[in-house]
């Protein structure tokens, strides 16, 4: 597929494994099973994030939106701690472990394209997390210089605003296929990356029989291949 | 000095040594004294911001503003360069070496603290320049996100924002005093990095005597020494 020259790539699920980050900080900060109550925090992502992109609130970044559901949550489960470990709860999606290919992956593609991180994280977000990850993105770029949330077209339009391509001349990488569709419907081109363990063993991901998308791989290294063959 | 968890860093003539990398590309494009027409072409850098900061006119690119004081420079020296030679020219900007002791000091910096290219420089710019140099930024942040150049506080201002961090806990790197007296305004703290060499042997750059600043080094390794001893 001639013309890319921009890869832009999710980060939670899709570059990092947010599953297991979040369960084990979290076991070692409460008295709860890890495992569940990531499922449960990450469950509430993407209503969360609608309600700012139907205009039922405004603006607000993750963080705060990470806050108001771990609050909610910590209610149901009847558990209280303090407010430093409350804060210290939301900063652990700052902090989480790139999947096994991520690294060699990106590092490949980097040589052939200009390297985004494009996630809904906000921008001090994503650049602790890739700094703390060493994953070697040219450049972050937040769905919050967007003030919107992926799918919403405008995130990937100010994207490839900002690196100064058409929006053609951006592939998406994704794990999940609400990303992948909002991509395309901006313009952009699409791969899926398909990440079978993101919400643990007992939880769906989505499968690549199931997606639309230009490509479909199942690392960021098959990817530098199929992109680049030879 | 305490609390600083992010470096922003000027980029032209701070982290990269445009001088000499315009000279060299533009004598290879086109027929004129290199060094001499690098240095013209800069010395339009200023005063067209300036258009844009005192609200002469709209906010545009780094990238517009160089065409426009490029075409301009052309009609002086009576040349008249294809259109595609022109958008060379004006990418020259995009491709320009580091300094010598850049990489090094930045790679000492960025261990300890978040590491940011603050530049006038449009955002596809500097990702492309800091790619090229494969400079060791955690981010890239644009005079651009504000859509306003430096001094203007708001650029300084929409770092530390979009960081998460207050202003002082900001450090502005510069090799101009302008720089780092818009920085100071805003409330950041500010290192005065000498470049006696930037404009070429016949005009004079900001020496340390006449900057104010919290810091005054002669490099970037300096600079990490400086912050970090021991």
């Amino acid at each position: 597929m001639d013309g890319i020259r921009v890869i832009a790539c999710d980060i939670f699920g899709t570059t990092v494994d947010w599953y297991t980050g979040v369960a084990e900080q979290v076991g070692s900060l409460i008295e709860v099973d890890g495992t569940a109550f990531a499922t449960e925090w990450r469950r509430k992502y993407v209503p969360s994030m609608d309600r700012v992109r139907n205009g039922e609130r405004d603006w607000a970044y993750l963080d705060t939106l990470h806050r108001e559901s771990l609050d909610e949550l910590l209610d149901q489960h009847q558990l209280d701690p303090a407010e430093e470990t409350r804060q210290k709860l939301v900063r652990v999606w700052h902090r989480l472990p790139a999947w096994p290919d991520s690294t060699s992956g990106l590092r490949r593609l980097r040589e052939h394209y200009t390297l985004a991180a494009l996630s809904n994280g906000g921008f001090a977000l994503l650049t602790a997390l890739v700094k703390h990850a060493d994953l070697p993105f040219d450049c972050i770029l937040s769905a919050e210089l967007a003030r919107a949330y992926k799918p919403d077209p405008s995130v990937y339009l100010t994207a490839a605003g900002l690196l100064d391509v058409e929006p053609h001349e951006v592939l998406m990488v994704a794990a999940h296929g609400w990303d992948l569709d909002g991509a395309r419907d901006a313009g952009l081109r699409t791969a899926f990356l398909e990440r079978p363990a993101e919400k643990g063993p007992h939880h769906a991901a989505d499968r690549a029989a199931d997606v639309a998308a230009d490509f479909s791989v199942s690392s960021f290294d098959q990817l530098a291949e199929v992109l680049n063959p030879g």
